[in-house]
């Protein structure tokens, strides 16, 4: 069962569950590719939506991407958006919710000594019935912003 | 299963598992308190572990604090921690393991518009046997770098 929602999540409760489907990437510096992804965003009673997601390639199914963080809803319609990446980066990203659209650019980004160079990044999550759609543009390894992400995904479970 | 480890992560795979167990905490702006624990350590074939955790109160188990993100070890016997918080910080530490022990501190911090203030981070992570022993001290709201949390983990999954 779990705790009751917190009221404040109320906005974003339309991202609540877990998502899969694919989506493809390209970059300046790659050559374009496929993937299979799942996203699970959950709460625990608090402000918040926690949230997780992983990537993989579609043909042996390795491990490509994956972050975790924290969605937080605020009571003027913005959202924050708190990040971690496993190649060695933080994010922070603010931006709005209107209806079922969530429009997000960076904050802040900081990098480990060890990490790929992000400087930009900017992401559109939409939902229309079952199906969560999101892009990402991103400026990285010395590019202009650029598109990077195009997914689709379905809910699998609440 | 799941997939073989990456032999990058060998340094820190004595983390690997799940842990419970109680802590306690103070800070020079709060009154001293007792929670209980929870910590994940896994990894999915890549050169990085994944880590959550989650503290709840021991009277109601009300949830407490929560984080997620990536522990990096490095080939110069480094680790880099990129960290998430829900109170709107991300956190990037970096340290040292040596044997079971790991020390990390504060290599930056961000804060989101809404976030509290944590400005330093110091944390001790220590295993023997099947007990995880972690302290935390911290700069924050204002206040000089102080003792804040101490606890004591027992694996109960690998």
């Amino acid at each position: 069962m779990g705790p009751e929602r917190h009221p404040d999540i109320e906005p974003l409760a339309f991202l609540l569950g877990t998502w899969r489907g694919e989506g493809k990437g390209e970059y300046p510096t790659v050559q374009p590719f496929a993937y299979g992804e799942e996203a699970r965003f959950w709460h625990v009673g608090k402000p918040f939506l926690a949230y997780a997601q992983r990537t993989w390639a579609l043909d042996d199914e390795r491990p490509l991407h994956a972050e975790m963080g924290y969605w937080r809803p605020q009571s003027n319609g913005g959202v924050e958006l708190i990040l971690a990446h496993p190649f060695g980066i933080t994010e922070i990203e603010i931006g709005a919710v209107t209806g079922r659209r969530v429009e997000l650019m960076t904050h802040s980004i900081e990098g480990s000594p060890m990490a790929k160079e992000v400087t930009r990044v900017e992401r559109s999550f939409h939902v229309a019935g079952e199906v969560l759609v999101y892009d990402l543009r991103m400026a990285a390894v010395g590019q202009a912003t650029a598109h990077h992400l195009h997914a689709e995904l379905r809910r699998v479970a609440e």
